[in-house]
């Protein structure tokens, strides 16, 4: 192992649900993140077995087993606890693990929501923990960075909520003609996870383009609540969602109807997003890529953010491309931590996309 | 060559521009079609060249050269030409070819618009001939099957318009909440034909979703025509196209805001599609396409159509999806050719889809 | 349904194991036969689903379901079964099968080597049906187009095994270096079939070049003994098998060790296939397909043939390229059926390969 | 421009052909590596315009633009010049560059060859430099580390050349029962580079398996040349290569005939590339991924390597996966480069693979 994953680290880490895919994306960062100790990755399905069985680019970075013990059995040890886990199932564990006194990230929706009555409509279940809503900050560090510093609980933004919150907030400035904003969602196959279905055979999945979530997508609310936070406004989002033929990246194309023009429009792209790091704004007409694109960032922790302006029924056509597991996920799992933990903002991050792949 | 191309055919197709790829599927679908027997195939760029090996499909199908002789030198013996052209090439041909008297099946869009003064805001260039344009019928069997049997010039949709329209027209029967419907399309690489172009070298292209037309395609203006011919109404459509990571197939993803349930939304389908043979309504909840996607219906001159009802925002979630090449072109075409000419609707065209591919 | 399955039709078939992939592709080729009609098509994994369900190329073909029933109970009307089973289950239906006097054509590996000690070594069973080995015919009409014309049981070939036969059987007619024959074999998914795993899942599955038999595999000895057949010579192959980023095709490439020139190796293919309808002879360098490509052939019951002349080290390349589900194995099974019966033999097999795709 | 690229360098370097993928490669890699300033990127083809037009992966690392100025013009400036140019170009530079002192790294073949007269034969020129033949160092860290720490002159090995040393070398310890060795190599697209040619375009090329090189491949002599350096035995390379459908990786399947078993052979792998941090043997049979595999590797400097022992015949099945663009042509010259420089020698190399993608 020519990678040390414990020397002179600041922080002891654990993953809980790391054999899922952005479980594997928390270990493929962090494995190299300067601060940052791996000291547990459990899983239930894979106990016993080495991680790098499951997430083969861990060959030769460490010899690390995915535990099957409980969480609470070697909290000790551990400053941060990182819950990979599905919807709905974090919210067993995050009440416990606040009384401890570690500090949580949680890559599901279970605590992204301020309002818990939604929870409810979008996700089937009540949500009893109004207090911990408030204290979870939305991992968004371009949106909220400052509470970022001051918090231990953070709520990791869903990967379409990403790239679409991204690519409309600069826009809700201009006067809106209607107030619902049309997102159609473009997702690599990484973004239905890892398990097994009929459905997701290569010969089955290939070259097609799936409509999985068409309507009433649950990552709804939380890009309207921080929309509005963003803005002031309340917009609908009439969201539809596509896997297509490819791993990574999401694309997402928003219709904004409201009149303006490319230069102003630049301006309120430019004036957003100000000095922030991970934000490109793509506009080289005569490059291969004039417009956003996810073929650009993956494997990079960078959201492209660009637009085309209609003027034959005026809208603003706004794309953002991100790498799912990264600025979708991940990425932005490790940015808020560094944020959290006063780390260099970008340490772990600063890998340039892998292009061409 | 075991399949013959000249013998006891009814009738002799020239086809101008035959080494493109709307060529090249009009060659591929032809070669077996009972009636037609295919005399020329022109192409400047490839003169004297086999046809095979620009479409390696025909090898074994035919030993024919592309000429370089103007259509006019070869006319006598013709019954039909299909122009496979640019936009604002065909029009340089058509009124000479009316001349002659030959039956003409345009690919180009240069006869679409039954306004003529459209041609100036969405091609650039002015129409001149309103006659023709009213002569010309649109080549959408579904819409137009009486026409085409007594006319002599079918102008073939172009493969977005036809997604688009036979996926939207049917709800138009709704009250609609927006007149603005928004239509996002996803199409395979062979609808940017065979030209090199840096942007199209694999190595840039692969894993891409490039968004190539996000406002203002030249395909608007010919939806909202036929969806007024259709429906009576006049909507405004707002067409964003993107190139995805594949060959052939288009999925349209199209918004219509009005209020409707299930229910009632497969009724206008039905209703809409009775006894067409070509139309699929995809409605299997338990099979691995639960929507419309292009891998089920390549190589086929099926269009599948589907929806899903938005409860939260009034709106049918609308999908279309066909392979570009045939039912978003020469699939038409020849579906088009055959009821001109009385033969049997559906000949050369009842191959299924190739699935899997 | 537009396409009859039932007019006017000379035989009447079955299909047992139609959900897998083999299977589809039977129904595919054989719901538009001008001379079959499909009576049964059995799965025990979705019996009572609709075939469409699984295959939705067939939608608007047919409405018919799967049967669970034994094929047992339904032969009466049969003229020919087809078992698309997997290796050491057809041999448990077969014997039964035949004493019933229907005609039997066996998609699996269970009736192709006429040694029957060999199936102990390569497929781990005991094959106590000599007789039956001798009955049955190799489904390769170009080698055994005689054969096939006198029979009522076919053994349909390998996949892999067609195109190394193909490509390598008319240099054996060279002066051999080394009786050892090396043969590379590139694979779509499909090959693999529909069953679940989790090493297929698309994300897993997607970019990869899997060797999933480098040593060993099992269509060995077929290759071998078919060799021996078309040539006299005994040969042995090293093969490796991979699985690629495709889902139909294969391109097999080919090693003999022996001295020759490009003049004579043509000579050699032109001889050996001098008339053959489905084979085709690449040699355009102008091409973009300057060898055999899978992609050329895709949709088509073609082998396309080609070879390179090492000088540096005297051997042939030769390449093999089909489609594996149609000429690699339901294409085969269908041009030996129509032998078999005596209809036309490209009856069913007439469509070019759908390109590009 | 959050990353800086010249502060508290060591070194400065120029990459001259900057614009293809092999100069983009180093760029992507040097602009994090802590201890090398990039001063000079040159293009002809590109001058004038931004490196990230054409690299995008690079928007927010560098504002740089290519320069069309002769690398004579600026050298001054530089420790290091690597040479991303065409076999028979870099010739013509280097002889000049060796006379001012600078350091050179060449990417391409033209110094790779002990044996000079080899370059009639394999590359269709004179090389008039043997001198400089001796100087330069074989680029393979595992082969030639202590001469890399002494040398002033790199020559990077080819990407097929790569894999098949790396995966060939061990075995040679075996008694061999034929000198020829076969090595079947499966190449993603950024192997050919991103030049334009219709044969690239993404439509003809998509789902394709293309030979591309199926006899007399140039890197045969580098691998016999150093297989005889490793080994010392001469053996003959009978290579084939093969275009497919991706756009990163590299697999090569090469076939030892020499009789063996498993654990001999595990042994002899691992005697050999004891203590390489880059090599990684894979033998995991209850992975998804049981032998090599480029999706392993992807976007990670790693070689993975597996084998097969055939008793059949025998013969060792021998893979080497590597991603073509690090390990088989960047990877390697930045790592023989921190050799040279007595930098760390997994300096901005430490990145895991990209998976999935």
């Amino acid at each position: 192992m020519w990678v040390r994953t414990g020397e002179n680290k600041l922080i002891k880490a654990g993953i809980v649900g790391a054999s899922g895919y952005v479980g594997g994306e928390l270990l493929r960062l962090l494995v190299t993140h300067k601060d940052v100790e791996i000291k547990v990755a459990s899983s239930k399905r894979h106990k016993g077995e080495k991680l790098a069985r499951i997430h083969p680019d861990l060959y030769g970075f460490t010899d690390m087993k995915f535990t099957g013990e409980s969480i609470f059995d070697v909290l000790d040890d551990l400053d941060v606890v990182f819950l990979a886990l599905p919807h709905g199932t974090s919210i067993k564990y995050v009440p416990d693990l606040v009384e401890t006194g570690v500090n949580v990230i949680d890559m599901s929706a279970d605590f992204r929501l301020k309002d818990g009555s939604k929870y409810v409509r979008w996700y089937g279940y009540e949500h009893n923990y109004p207090d911990l809503l408030n204290k979870f900050v939305y991992g968004m560090p371009e949106l909220h960075r400052e509470e970022l510093k001051n918090t231990k609980y953070i709520a990791v933004p869903g990967c379409i909520a990403s790239s679409s919150i991204y690519s409309i907030a600069p826009f809700l400035n201009l006067d809106l003609d209607n107030n619902i904003i049309n997102v159609d969602a473009k997702v690599g196959s990484s973004g239905s996870g890892s398990e097994m279905d009929e459905s997701k055979v290569f010969s089955e999945r290939y070259n097609s383009i799936r409509a999985y979530k068409p309507v009433q997508h649950r990552h709804t609310p939380e890009i309207e609540q921080e929309l509005k936070f963003a803005s002031g406004k309340d917009v609908k989002i009439a969201l539809s969602a596509h896997s297509v033929n490819m791993v990574r990246g999401i694309l997402t194309t928003s219709n904004i109807y409201a009149k303006t023009d490319e230069i102003n429009a630049w301006q309120l792209m430019r004036q957003f997003y100000d000095k922030e790091k991970f934000v490109r704004l793509i506009m080289d007409k005569k490059s291969n890529f004039k417009y956003p694109d996810p073929k650009t960032v993956i494997g990079s922790n960078f959201v492209d953010l660009g637009f085309a302006i209609d003027r034959y029924i005026n809208r603003v056509v706004s794309f953002g491309a991100i790498d799912n597991m990264i600025k979708g996920a991940s990425g932005n799992a490790i940015q808020s931590m560094n944020i959290m933990y006063g780390f260099k903002e970008n340490e772990g991050l600063t890998m340039p996309s892998l292009f061409p792949v």
